[in-house]
C-alpha cells in the first residue's frame, strides 16, 4: 500500500515557525515515527510552497497511490485550482490541519479543498497525520 | 478511562434516514462493535433531539470524564448556546460528521461549536467516532 | 386516513397574544371545527415550544401517518435541525404560517424547513390548516 | 362571483416545457376542470409573458372581481412594478406557485410580489389553484 | 420647445391608488393645469405599465425632443434596460418620484435609472413634474 | 409584587466556568442577598438550558408577574422563538447580560430577544439583575 | 417668509474646488442673484465643515422659519445625527446636491438624511437652490 | 438550416447609441454581410425592447429552429423569465454580448441567462454574432 | 465623588423633539431631581452637538472623575474617534440610551462605543442616568 | 502569425478527469487537427500548473506573438497577478473556458482575467479555442 | 519650504492612552527633535478633535503650503467630508498612522481618506512622521 | 547589514508596462541608485512571477537579514500562505506599493499580508523602497 504525504506552503517551517500555534517538533522527526509505525506502508513525502507543483504531485500519484494526505496551508482556503486538482485525480484524499482552523481567524474556517476531499481532519496536532492513515486503512 | 459519545438531533434515525448520505447501518450497531474493540474504556452513550438536553449532558459529565465525542447534527450550525457549553466545560471535546460537511448545502461548511473543541473530524462515515476515540487516546 | 397536526413555540398563545397580528381564536375550537368536518380523517393534534420535542414527535409519527401539518412557528426561521428531521421521515409534511411571513420583518420571509415540504401556505389565517388538509386529501 | 386566474411568463409552456419541475399536464386542460368543479363561479383566464400586460391585467379587473389568482413567474422575484399593482388595487390575490420555490434556486426563494398578496401557496403542483380557489372561497 | 413626460407602471392609477402616499389627485387633472401654466411648451404625455415601450418611447423622441421628465416607477430601482435607453439617447432626462423614495422600503432607495439622468427630484408630489420643466428651462 | 428571574443555558455554571469572563461568584449565594435586599418583592428564579422551557416559563407567569429579568445566555443571538415568545406576553421584561456584549465576538452584538424587552442591561457582572430590579421599580 | 440655506463640508471652496465636477462659480454670486430674484422672502445664509455647528443651525432656526434647504456635502452620506435633527425640528427641509450623487462613487449614492426631508434634488448644479425655493413656496 | 438572431433592448440604437463602446456600425448593414456569407443559413432576425415579446419570439421558434443567437442587452442582468425560456425550449441558444460585459461595470458581470445557453460569447464586438453562427454549425 | 453626565446630538432637544419617542420631559428639570437625589455626589453636566466636543470633555475629566456617564446619541452608531477617546481614558463610562435602541432602525443596534464602556443601559427612559449612577455607585 | 496557446491548472488532465464536464478528448489530438486546419499560422503551446509560469509565458511572447488563447482554469476566479500579467502586456488575449462557467458553482461565475481580455468564450468545449482563433484572425 | 502637520481625534493623548499600541512619547517631545532635524523647513503643527476643524485647517493652508502630513485618527475610516477637503485642496497631503491599521480591527483596515492622498504610510511608530517628510522632499 | 528586497508578479515588467500607473523608470537603474545612496547595505534583489518562490525567498533570508522590503503586487490582495511566511520568519517585513493602492480598484484596497509586516507603505513610486530602507534603519 503506497501513501503520499503533500505538506503546504511553510509547513517547512514546523517546529520553527510559530511554535505556540504548530508546536516545536519538526516534521521529519515526527515521519520518521509515523513510517516506522506503519511499516507495512509506503509513505512517501513531498512538501512544497508553490502552488502549482502542488498540483503536479497530486496529478503524479493521484492515479495510482492508495491514499493522499493534503495540508494545504494557506492554499487551503484561496485554492480553486488545488480544489479542482483533488476531483481529477482518482486517489482518496484526507485532509488534515495541525491546529483547529475554526479557533482561529475567520478566513481559515473556510476550506475550498475539503469539499472534494473524503474527509477533513483539524486540531489534533501532528497526530491528525495519523488519524488520517487510519481513516485510510479503515475503508 | 470514561469517553462520552453525544449525538444530536436525527442521529438516532441512522440507517434508516437518507441512506445515500448517512449509511445504512444504525448506530447501536455500531456502538456495540466500538465497545468490544476499546474493552477498557467504558463509552457512555446519550441521544438527544432537544439542544438544552445536550448542554446539560455536557455540564453532568464535562468535568469527570476524560473525552466527550459530539455530533450536534443540525445544531452545529446553529447553537451559540452549545459552542458556550463546550467552552464551559473540562473535559475536551471532539467533533464529529458523518458526512462531509464540506460537501453539503453551504450552510453546514459552518461550524459554531467547532472552535471550542480539541479537534473536527468531518466525512469519514460512521469510522469517524473510532478515529475520535484514537484522537483522544493519544493526547 | 391519519393526519397530524403539529404547531410550534407560542402557538399555544393563539388567541391570546399579538390578536392584530393572529387573530382572536383559539386554536383548540377551529380543531373541533375542523375535525367535524372531516370526520373520516384521524386528526392528531401536537404542540410544543421545544425545538426537539418538534423533532420527536415528527420522528414517531413520520413513517406511519399519511401526512403532516406543521406550523413550526419562530423555528420555522432557525432550525437546521427540523429541517433535517422532515428530511429524514417519509411522511409528506406541510407548512403553515397564519400569518402572510412575507408581510412580516425580514427574517421572517427564510424558511429553512420549507425546502424539505411538500408544499407551504402562508398568510390564509386558521383557514390555512384546511387547506393544508385539501392538499393532502388531493394528492 | 368573479375570480381572474393570471399566469406570468413561460406558464403557457406547461405540459411541454422541464416536465420534471412543472409536470406534463397543459394549463388547458387543467382549467376546464376546474371550471366545471366550480361552475357557479366565472373563472377568466389570463396568461401573458410580458411584465407590463400583467399590470394592465391587474388594473383592469382589480376593482371589480372577487379574487385573483396570480402566477408570476420569473417576474416573482424581480418585479417591483407589479407588486406595486397589486398593492394599488382593491381585489385580494393569492400567489400561486407549482414547484416548491424553496426546493429550488436561492433566488427564488425571495418573493417580490407576495407581500402585498392575501397569501402564498407554493409546492402543490396544478393542485395549487384549486386551493387557492378555496382560500377565496372560505373568507 | 417640447418637453416630453413618460410615466411608468402604475401610474395610471394615480388618485386611486393609495391615496396616503401618491395623494388623491389624477394626473389629468394635474397635466392639464400644468399646459396652461406653459403655454409656450409643447408637452406631450405617455404612460405605460411595460417596460419596454417606455424605452421604445425614450428612443422615438430622445433625438428631437428639448427636454424628457420620467416617473419610471417601480422600474426605477430594477431596470438596466431603461437606463441604457437615457444614455444612448441624446435628450436630457429628468427623473422624478412623487413621494419621497429614501423614506420608504430600502430596496427604493436605489436608483438604477437616475445615474444616466441630468438631474433627480424626489418627494415633492405631483409639483416635481412642474420643477423638473423649470429644471429643464433654466438650462 | 412578583418578580421574576430567568436565567438561560449555562447560567448554571456560573463560578465554575470561564472565570476571567463571568466571575467567580455563583448565583445561589447572589440571589440570597437579592432577596434579603428587597424583601417586599417575591422573586422566583428559574434556570433552564432548554430553549423551549423558558418560552413555557415565559407563558406561565407572563400574564401574572409584575416583571421578569431575563438573561437568556447564548439563545439571546439566535432565538426568533423566545423573542416571540416576549412580545406575546404582557409583563414587562427587563434583557441582563452579565458580561459587555459589545466587548466579546461579534455574533454577540446582536439581541434578537432584546427589541421586544422594556430595557437590555450588558455589562454590569451580577449587579446588572439588581439594576434590573431597580428598574422595573421605578416605572 | 423666512428660508435658511445651510451649505455643509467643503462647499466654501465652491468655484475653487474640482471646478469639473462642481463648475466655477462661487456660492456668494449666486446667493446674491437669488436674493434679488426673491426680493420678498429673507434667505439667510450659514456655511460650516462642523458636522455638529450644522446641527446646531437646525435647531436655532427649525422652530421659527418657514424652510430650510441643506446641502450637507459628504455629511449626507455618514451623519446619522444630522439626520436625528432633522426629525426633531418642525421646519421642512429641502435637501440639495450640486452633481449627481448617482452619477458619482456608490457610497454616494446613499442619503441618510434625505429620509427626514420633504424632498430631495440632486443635479441641477447650483440651480438646484433655486428649485429648492420653488418647492418650498409651492406648498 | 434556420437560426434566429434576437436582440434584446437598445440595440436598434447600434450605430446610433454610445458609439465609443458599440462602434458605429448598424446592425442592417452588418446582417446583410452576414446573409450573404451564409447563403445556405436561413437567417431570422428579431429585435425588441420588450422582455415579454423576447420571451415569446424564443416559445415561437424554440421548438423548429437549429440555433438562436441571443443579444438580451440589459435583461442579461435582470431577467430570471427570459432565462427560464431559454430553459424550457429545445433549440440551443448561443449567448452575445458585443462589449466585454467584464470590463464594464460590475452589475455587467452576471449573467443570469448565460447559464441555461449552450455558450456565452463577449467582447468580440459584431464579429460576435459570427461567431456565434460558426459555433452552432460546428457541433 | 464626582460622576460626569455627557450628553451628544439633540439631546438637547428632549421634550421638544418627538416625544412619542423620547417623551416630554426636558433633561434640566430631570438633573435637577438626579442631583438632589444623590447630594453627596458631584453631578457635572455636559451638552455638545459637536462629537469633539465630546471627545474633548472626555479627556478633559476622563484622568479625574470616578464615573462617566454617556449618551452619544447618533454618535453611538458611527463613531470611531468617540470609541477612541473612552479606550484612551481611566474613568469608566456607563453608555446610556433613553429609547430601546434594538427596537427602532437597525443602524441603530449598533454601538461602536459600547465596547469600551463598562456596560451599556438602552430602553429605560430617563430612567436609564439613574440606574448608571446607580451601576458606578455600586463597583 | 504566431498564436500562443496557455492552457492552465489541471487541464493537463483533459480527457481524463471529470469527463461528464470537459468531455473525453485529450488535447493533444484537438490541437493537432486545429494545426492542421490553420496551416498558415504557427500555433504554440503551453500547458502549466503553476501560476506564476504562466504569467511568465505571458510575458516572454505578449510583445511579440499577435494572439493570445488563454484558459487559466481555476486561476480565473482568483488570479489578480494573471490580470494584472494580461493588462501588462500589448499582445490581445482571448479566454477560453471548455465548460459554461456561468452553469457551474457560483465561484466559477466570476472571472477576474476576462476584463483585461479582448473577449471571453465559455461553453463551447474544445470547439471554444477554434473560436478564439476565428476572432482573432477576423480583427 | 512650508510642511503642515495635522493630528486628528486622541492623538492628543499620545504619550498617556493606549501605550502598548502607540508607545509612551508625547507628541510634542518628538516635534521638537523633528523641526530641529529639519531647520529648514518650517513645520507647522496642529491637532484637533473636531472633524470640521480639520476641514478647516486643510482648507486654510492648502492652497500655499508644500505638503500636508495628516493622521486623522479615527477618522480616517468614517469621513467622506475630510476625503472630499484633501480632493479639493491643491497641497500634496501624506496620511500616517503609528500603529498598523492592517494588523488591528477590520474596521480600520479602510481608509476613507487615503485614496486622495499622494501617499499613506501605517505602521512606522513616530518615525511615520518623518519618512512622510522625506516623502515630501523627495518629489 | 543586510536587507532583501522582494518583488511580486509583473513587476519585471516596470518600466514597460501599464506607465500611467507605474512611471517609464526600469527597477534596475533604480536599484543601482539605491545601492550606491546606502553603500554600507548590503542589498540583495529578487525578482518572482511565482508565489511559491517568494515564499521560498522569504524562508531562505527571514532568519539572517536584518530587514526584508516586500511589494508581492498583485498577490498581495489574494496570498494567506506569504501572509502566513511573514509570520513564520523573524526579519521584519516592509509592504511597499509603487502607486497608491487606496486609489485604484476596490478589491486593491485589501492588504493579506499587510497586517504581519512592520509597516506599509504606498503610493510613494520607487521612492517607496528608498523610504523602507530609512524605516528600517530609523529603528
Amino acid at each position: 500500500m503506497k501513501i503520499q504525504i503533500i505538506n503546504g506552503p511553510n509547513l517547512n517551517l514546523l517546529g520553527v515557525r510559530e511554535k505556540s500555534i504548530y508546536g516545536d517538533a519538526s516534521f521529519d522527526g515526527y515521519l520518521e515515527g509515523l513510517r516506522s509505525q506503519y511499516a507495512d506502508i509506503e509513505i512517501s513525502y513531498f512538501q512544497s510552497n508553490v502552488e502549482g507543483e502542488i498540483i503536479n504531485k497530486l496529478h503524479e500519484i493521484g492515479f495510482s497511490f492508495e491514499g493522499i494526505i493534503l495540508n494545504a496551508g494557506g492554499y487551503t482556503h484561496t485554492s480553486v485550482a488545488i480544489a479542482d486538482a483533488i476531483a481529477g485525480i482518482n486517489t482518496p484524499v484526507v485532509e488534515v490541519h495541525i491546529s483547529n482552523i475554526y479557533a482561529r481567524e475567520e478566513f481559515r474556517h473556510v476550506s475550498l479543498t475539503g469539499k472534494n476531499c473524503k474527509g477533513v481532519l483539524t486540531g489534533f496536532g501532528l497526530n491528525g497525520y495519523k488519524l488520517a492513515i487510519e481513516s485510510l486503512l479503515s475503508k
